[in-house]
């Protein structure tokens, strides 16, 4: 009995102690081999980030900085997905004036509802601002905000882009998940920091890009407690933009929800610019980056002249403050994801 | 050669084996005699506790839940410290005003900063809810978030209670600091959520806390970002309430900066009502605790006819609802931890 345990406890032993070599050796070899950024091409772009990484991460680096202050945030239309051919929040309001329309039959006959449901952009286009915010209001507001995170949850599940066919969440950029992923590797707390909707991001963001809506901040609506008929409490979503986390705003809300000043930042357009400016005038080591959409091909072209995701301003300080410029054309080797199966 | 590597391995493989065991031993009887919260007597109100934490946090219980939902909401103010006499962000802003005196000579002939200057608080009382916004306007707005952060911190360094004669930030509460610890260690994550201002409490509760920044919510003025003279970007607080996180504020404050409806949450009075009413009214597990201040000798005793930290309405539904209510004197061994040596 005494013999046997013995040899059971030496036979564990040993297959313990080969786990651990081996469990020691495979990391070793990962550490050196495995690229944390497999879709990025090599170059400045990808060189900048890992240096920056690996700089602020080196205990007794001079640039070394305590974990609890790794903050990174992103933009999100055309920094972690897809912005055209339109924004895909409007997309959603689009498509949900449609699957609403029969509870409301006043819509056949009011503007601008009518021209969103007979297909007629151009007379849609006529309304301008307003009729946005008649859309947006109409599908953002006026329910409890569970509600409303259904609405959304559905639509991610069953709309499709017009020009990939694709769900609209297949259409992360799949470098830049690589980047969120690689960052909380190293330590960082990742954030959304986008002038989209806040409660129209959070349902899906913690699946698709690893980050919980507590680390969501975007632009908002008032939202009102209220106890229903039955005794239960809601939340109702009002009519009445709270605040827009957009340009100037993005660095007032990354003041408001986060509390601390990012160390990097990642935008695509002039409306990321202030949050940019505000990640790089702090102290000690600070990364700012940008991606530019250069490849027509694979997703779209845009910069200067674009209606949406303008880049002109922002471009210009990124030249003159050496701040990284992602060439998406050149600088990805992949842009979305492999399509899941379904 | 090959003799000595086989010993090797074997006296290595010995170590590693007896290590193993010898954890798994270690950590079951830790598990077993170590008490997480020692300064909480036991009763009805520690295994409240205790129990709703073994329940959502055990694998395959009825009432699991997975990590990333563990979400649980303190108040700040009477609940993770004491908020008498006064609460304490109005003992900083009465210090400020002395110590920004110099800097005003004005102040000596103004009315209300004469009357707390000269100490006539029965004199500044009469300028009554004004009188109190023209002091927080003076001492919390016309500066940078970083100048008014460094003021907090100077205050928290300085600063002592009239009674206790502690800083404020060691008049939190023992049992409490032991209960966030214990909620982390099962993998909850814990926020504040306080009628108190967010730029007040952010700058020292990670230390005091172990609650980062980005995990506070509370109430908060207009902030403005603006580029200064030389051209370095700045946030200024502007003299305009933004949003007062309180009573029915704090669902509203839970879902903007949260995102996700709290399991747990603790409060203390009835500015607590409707968070406590957010968090019990959602489905599967849920605990919403009030403290009581019932030790008059330790700390203070107060409730329904108090002015600061009311608590009547949020009693009654407490009772009704059979929620946990701690009594201060009953329910808790220390108040405050040891005073730290200086």
């Amino acid at each position: 009995m005494k013999y046997e345990m013995r040899g059971f406890s030496r036979r564990r032993a040993i297959v313990a102690l080969f786990a651990t070599l081996l469990c020691g050796f495979v990391n070793r070899s990962a550490s050196a081999q495995i690229d944390p950024l497999p879709s990025w091409n090599d170059g400045t772009a990808k060189k900048s980030i890992t240096d920056f990484v690996a700089r602020v991460t080196t205990q007794g680096d001079a640039d070394f900085v305590p974990i609890e202050q790794r903050i990174a945030t992103f933009d999100n239309d055309g920094t972690l997905w897809c912005e055209q051919p339109v924004y895909f929040q409007l997309a959603f309001a689009f498509d949900r004036v449609r699957a609403m329309a029969p509870q409301h039959p006043e819509w056949k006959t009011t503007q601008p509802f009518k021209a969103l449901l007979d297909q007629n952009m151009q007379a849609f286009a006529a309304f301008r601002e307003k009729g946005l915010l008649q859309i947006v209001a109409a599908t953002h507001t006026g329910m409890t905000t569970d509600e409303f995170s259904n609405a959304v949850l559905g639509w991610t599940v069953g709309a499709r882009h017009p020009r990939f066919n694709r769900p609209y969440t297949e259409l992360v950029y799949q470098p830049m998940l690589e980047l969120l992923a690689y960052l909380r590797a190293n330590g960082f707390k990742t954030f959304i920091v986008s002038g989209g909707g806040i409660e129209f991001m959070r349902p899906w963001v913690e699946k698709i890009y690893g980050i919980p809506p507590e680390q969501v901040v975007g632009s908002s609506g008032i939202v009102k407690f209220q106890i229903d008929a039955s005794g239960k409490p809601e939340l109702m979503k009002l009519d009445k933009i709270e605040f827009v986390d957009d340009g100037p705003g993005k660095p007032v809300g990354i003041n408001r929800f986060i509390g601390r000043r990012p160390i990097f930042a990642f935008g695509n357009s002039d409306g990321d610019l202030q949050m940019l400016q505000w990640t790089a005038a702090g102290p000690g080591a600070r990364f700012a980056g940008i991606v530019h959409h250069t490849d027509a091909l694979r997703e779209y072209a845009y910069d200067r002249q674009s209606k949406i995701g303008k880049l002109d301003k922002a471009w210009a300080e990124a030249e003159q403050r050496n701040w990284t410029i992602v060439d998406m054309k050149r600088d990805w080797k992949t842009v979305f994801p492999e399509a899941r199966p379904r």
